[in-house]
């Protein structure tokens, strides 16, 4: 018997590859998809034309089920919208702004949404706006992040017993384990980022992936929480921000510092000092290259095996 | 069979009571001891003998193992270790310091010996001093909490995968659910701090319970950072540390903010606004009185029941 996300989103193993900027394109989403899981095209790092681009390339890639992550804040998203319609778009997982603005639309559309949130009080206005399941991303994940700083484990528990619409786990998640895990805490599929970002379909730049494979703990800092918070690996970038902020610097001074495109500059132009490096805490366990079906078939085998063992032992 | 942390304690279930200021005496720690968990005395709030009342009234209250947690840097250790040496304690949980400096002796006394850290660095440490296991606690934890700011998630396969002695889990613990979460990531054992110090059997204030029953999420902060980072319930006191830290203030100008006794106010106490009230992420879950023997056996039930779940369903 399939769970509510598998059988939501027609996939195989309810492995939901997140929809990174200037990480995600057609390459990733449909080597994912082809591979059993849901493959999510990035939309924030792209224009309308690209995106359209992408999702005609995905389109020809893979005959299975794939999505469009579609950050709401961004400029552009009333033509992304249009493309997503143009191009008969399934499923779109929305982020960053406020669902009620959209889910409507995009279910008019028949498109299937989910919204990515951080809290428990997010997750219930994206169940009052309509999205057909949630993920619930906890402290430890890359990239933006939410004021709670409610982790993984706090979070999903939390969120499963306040929502009746299915939940999707992310942050911290990249192994068959901690996919159990989720799923324990009442999450019936997994959203991995970090061990995607720099797998080899990803589109970032090489000396991104090396500074991911080489980071240690503590090297991910969730910084400029006066601003959005963004977990981003430790470089003078964050440093400068870190005396900035010790220095009282006003929401102002912080937007002129932090500037415009330091995420392509970091993750795609691999920029290490001066680029936004956004990846997950989980990062301090990545090390290696790997094929985005390797990672998919793993984290899926580690799962099965994992929950057979846990039959097999009295503890 | 049990596992490695059962027989390291002479346990029935490998859930622990953290021994937490303020909250763990020898009422909890008997109470949790007898419903066949390991019940920790914390001596951190106490001088050498009121210490040494606790343990006597533990064992006169219990025929189980029980054991007490003992914060290195506190003033009083040379006395503190003197008592347990004298009352014949079996069970040491170090914390907040250097176990290369104590460990040995601890170990020629006959003790078994567990060290709390946040880090595989420090978790490595501890190791190389000769405990016989190790808390890996994450960032969503109470009280005292490491600087990397890793969160249980991703702490405890990082240290799993690095020691070859056994690793108990704390942080974000406080349900059958999470403990299955915790076992499947590697742990052997869980270390349960926030349910257990709002429990009827717990020395907290009456006003600090209803404190934490009502926290939601976003309620606690890890704060005080650039002094020792400690997770509380954000109230007045939390403001002054922010706005001081917004404002530059130096260590000493936080040293002098924070005084003396403050964790006692708060917990103890019940001095809602200017005390610390530490407690984990997870208060956001716990709103009702419970029983000490009833939390263990909820736990341990919830525990075996998912594990049993697990292996019924497909996925």
């Amino acid at each position: 018997m399939p769970n509510r996300v598998q059988v939501l989103f027609g996939i195989q193993y309810p492995i939901i590859q997140a929809g990174m900027v200037w990480c995600s394109g057609w390459k990733l989403a449909s080597a994912v998809s082809n591979a059993g899981g849901l493959g999510l095209i990035g939309a924030g790092s792209m224009s309308a034309e690209i995106l359209q681009e992408h999702i005609r390339r995905c389109k020809q890639a893979t005959d299975k089920p794939f999505g469009v992550n579609l950050p709401l804040l961004y400029a552009g998203i009333e033509q992304q919208i249009e493309v997503l319609q143009q191009e008969g778009v399934k499923i779109v997982f929305t982020s960053a702004g406020n669902p009620k603005l959209y889910t409507p639309r995009l279910k008019d559309m028949g498109m299937t949404v989910v919204h990515v949130v951080s809290s428990i009080k997010f997750a219930l206005k994206a169940q009052e706006s309509g999205v057909d399941a949630i993920v619930a991303e906890g402290f430890e994940a890359g990239g933006h992040n939410g004021r709670e700083e409610t982790t993984t484990l706090c979070l999903v528990p939390a969120v499963v017993q306040t929502v009746s619409i299915p939940v999707i786990a992310a942050g911290g998640i990249a192994s068959g384990r901690a996919m159990v895990a989720a799923m324990v805490l009442g999450a019936e599929g997994v959203q991995v980022g970090s061990r995607f970002a720099v797998c080899e379909e990803s589109s970032a730049h090489q000396a991104y992936k090396q500074a991911v494979w080489q980071a240690k703990e503590g090297d991910t800092v969730l910084t400029l929480k006066t601003l959005t918070p963004v977990r981003l690996i430790r470089n003078e970038f964050c440093e400068r921000v870190r005396l900035a902020e010790a220095a009282g610097a006003t929401v102002e001074e912080l937007k002129q510092l932090l500037g415009k495109g330091r995420a392509r500059k970091g993750i795609f132009e691999g920029d290490l000092q001066e680029g936004e490096l956004e990846i997950g805490q989980v990062s301090m366990l990545l090390n290696h290259p790997e094929k985005a079906s390797a990672i998919v078939e793993s984290i899926w085998q580690e799962f099965c095996d994992v929950k057979k063992q846990l039959a097999n032992t009295d503890i």
